[in-house]
């Protein structure tokens, strides 16, 4: 370490994740002084992350239930490497609250909210009323279900169509809109099936699913101090199967009231769970109706926070931590100040030309881009082993600019300098998406990748 | 293009320039929706900016004489293709006065000030007198020499040490430092040969010199409406033979009414000049005197512009498009802001191992830095050459955090993070500098690479 001492009361910090960003949260341990320990799998051992590290430890092979999601192993890394906290990353034991009591009880600092709050977002029936006590507009949804019967009743009642989602959710994992009963009940086994090997936790419920609908998240910063702040809203909007493809900061083409109403929203929500670390309150926008309502609370770092770091200048994953080590906010709502735009693209292996199936394979050339304005968030390398046992990103490409327009430019100019061979990527379907006039102009709703249709919208690059 | 018209009132820019500077303003211009051509040697032919660029028009062979100092085949290229401006990057033409005027001769837009304005700040004697009408401390220095003899009697007057400069000056080329009469003969021929190689104007004058100075520059942007603000202060002190090493903004460890004082001569001085586009006040700062005073003038972007912009969110290079085409400026004093630190460092082909001697060869691998608060402005590509005829820099890396020492941790991670094959660089130069404790607790003057000894200096990478 370069610093002699840290800049916060945490000595080390076990990094319980992979990938990029465990990579993005060994850097920011590094800029405070902290120490760092990474858990990997048996593949990822001579990874970005693990070389980063001041150490690692190999915790078990591949799949993630006998390394990344694997609790005790995580806490004996932590508590035999000395550590004093534990950072979760997204995905993986991140929302678990089973995995941050533990965390807790073993002595360790959880960067992330209180253990209970983490149960409380957790538990997305107990979110809905905890927002709607707060006095904000809800989704209906029911509470977790048990069984296909269960689900049915509680959907014929929201009325078809519905969104199965995971109760421990995140990421589009284990979701999807069925139309009716028939296929409530062929797709809940599957949908269950998916949300455990994503998250340890199979629970499912229902919520009524909005057709036209933008998907709007409001950045929020607590502390355990009683403060509590947003960063801005983000637009995740442009989607593919629930999968966040685009996000960006500030959200485009709202009205300056409701985009204040969000905000508030957001603030209100964390007051009310009493959010002590950085947190996401999702909202679904509906534009024609000039409606938004509480969708669900993510207790974590999100993938697309860069967007939301870049317009505002305050780096989430140093406040998280500052928060964990009981430093009261930096920063009160007066100092948030949104400059000009920032988009977010994720570049996977999923083959856009073959169904969008993730390709394993090895990079043989990676370059990434460069220039003003682009964050290139991976932990890819040339070199680099795509296996089948994780998602299959490779790297977040993040633009900023004075406008909307300057970042969306500067985007289409990073993913045409991005260099990769060996692998099939997302790039060109990126690309498209954000060079095709509705984006551009705003417009989009979830379903604007499945309705409008994969091969017109790729059309002009074939 | 993908934007259909563009943001300000130019169509086509040709770019007289190469390297990362030519892929900044062709990126630049892409981002205000304005068409590019840039010019090459026949050695730049396939370069980055040359695919980057709608367009590219091979206008000769290196050295720089034959092509990018070549004023007539710049003309002829940017009329031959219908440009209507003209961006000249920093070094080669840019700060010709003759260039300047031939452009607008022609009916080109120069992008940068007036070339009456590029000639009074080019004129070093007429630039120094300006200051003085304007108020500000000058540094004591002569007009041009024509000969060594004139330049002796100069030198006698001054006091000796004295600085050797060019007068078309800039990057430290023709600069050197001559401790007595004997010096300054011997060193006077070699001094204009390199001005003339670098600038294609041999001409050169003296200047007192101040052993521990530390060097402030003012960044100010002026429109052709007759506003002229300041975009902060950039400290680069850190230099090897007037060579800038490292480049930070704001500037560490100086007093702010000192800071404030240095940052109004910088307009008082542009005001004075009028000038009507990006500009550089550079200062020399005497730290242990706490006095300040005026060197000369640069009527061009700087090479270290980009930490200015991480720091301000100001995008200077689109700020000298939109003041070329005639728009007023679009902040005012009140709206620049700096918020956090930046720190820039220059990665060349130079070897320290080697004396500093820059190194042709083949880039055989290449993988810029990637991370939060990371910014890489680079013409760099895996199977880059690296030709003896220009400058051996492959890479800007820019690093910016919420303060000093977070800006230069990240910088030192992003070091330890570039992948760079088959040529030397001074990477582990850079690195070394940035994490001396002289370094960060800012207490560094010019000549202190110089006094301090190379070896001892880079020992604990050795």
């Amino acid at each position: 370490m370069s610093s002699a001492a840290t800049a916060v009361g945490l000595q080390r910090v076990l990094v319980a994740n992979r990938g990029e960003i465990a990579v993005r949260v060994v850097r920011a341990c590094r800029s405070l002084g902290i120490g760092t320990v990474v858990v990997t799998s048996t593949v990822d051992r001579d990874g970005m992350a693990a070389r980063l590290a001041d150490r690692s430890v190999c915790i078990g092979p591949p799949p993630a239930g006998e390394s990344y999601l694997a609790i005790p192993s995580i806490l004996s890394a932590a508590l035999g490497t000395g550590c004093d906290a534990v950072h979760p990353g997204y995905g993986f034991l991140s929302e678990n609250p089973e995995f941050a009591a533990a965390v807790v009880e073993n002595g360790l600092v959880f960067v992330g909210p209180r253990p209970d709050a983490v149960a409380q977002a957790g538990d997305k029936a107990r979110a809905r009323e905890l927002a709607r006590s707060a006095g904000i507009p809800v989704l209906d949804g029911s509470p977790i279900m048990d069984t296909a019967d269960d689900a049915a009743r509680a959907a014929g009642e929201l009325g078809y169509p519905v969104l199965v989602k995971a109760a421990a959710g995140g990421g589009g994992r284990g979701m999807s809109v069925v139309e009716d009963e028939t296929g409530l009940r062929s797709r809940w086994p599957a949908a269950a099936e998916e949300a455990r090997s994503a998250f340890g936790d199979g629970r499912l419920y229902v919520e009524r699913y909005v057709r036209r609908a933008r998907h709007i998240e409001v950045q929020v910063l607590g502390d355990r101090h009683g403060h509590v702040i947003h960063v801005g809203e983000r637009d995740c909007t442009l989607q593919r199967r629930h999968q966040k493809v685009v996000e960006e900061s500030p959200a485009p083409n709202i009205p300056e009231t409701v985009r204040a109403h969000i905000r508030d929203s957001g603030v209100a929500f964390a007051r009310a769970l009493e959010l002590d670390s950085a947190g996401t309150v999702e909202f679904i926008y509906d534009a024609d109706r000039d409606e938004f309502a509480f969708l669900e609370f993510n207790a974590r770092i999100q993938v697309e926070h860069p967007v939301s770091e870049l317009v505002s200048g305050i780096d989430l994953v140093a406040e998280q931590l500052r928060s964990a080590a009981g430093e009261p906010l930096r920063y009160h709502q007066s100092d948030v100040d949104v400059r000009g735009h920032a988009v977010e693209v994720r570049i996977t292996t999923e083959d856009p030309a073959r169904g969008f199936v993730p390709n394993p394979g090895t990079v043989t050339l990676w370059e990434p881009p460069t220039g003003d304005g682009i964050r290139v968030d991976s932990h890819c390398e040339t070199g680099y082993r795509v296996t089948p046992y994780y998602d299959s990103l490779l790297a977040k490409i993040v633009a900023h600019g004075p406008d909307r327009t300057a970042a969306i430019d500067r985007m289409i100019a990073a993913l045409d300098g991005l260099k990769v061979e060996g692998v099939p990527t997302t790039r060109e379907f990126c690309r498209a998406a954000l060079d095709h006039p509705d984006f551009r102009a705003g417009v989009v709703t979830t379903d604007w990748i499945a309705t409008r249709g994969l091969p017109d919208f790729l059309e002009k690059d074939r």
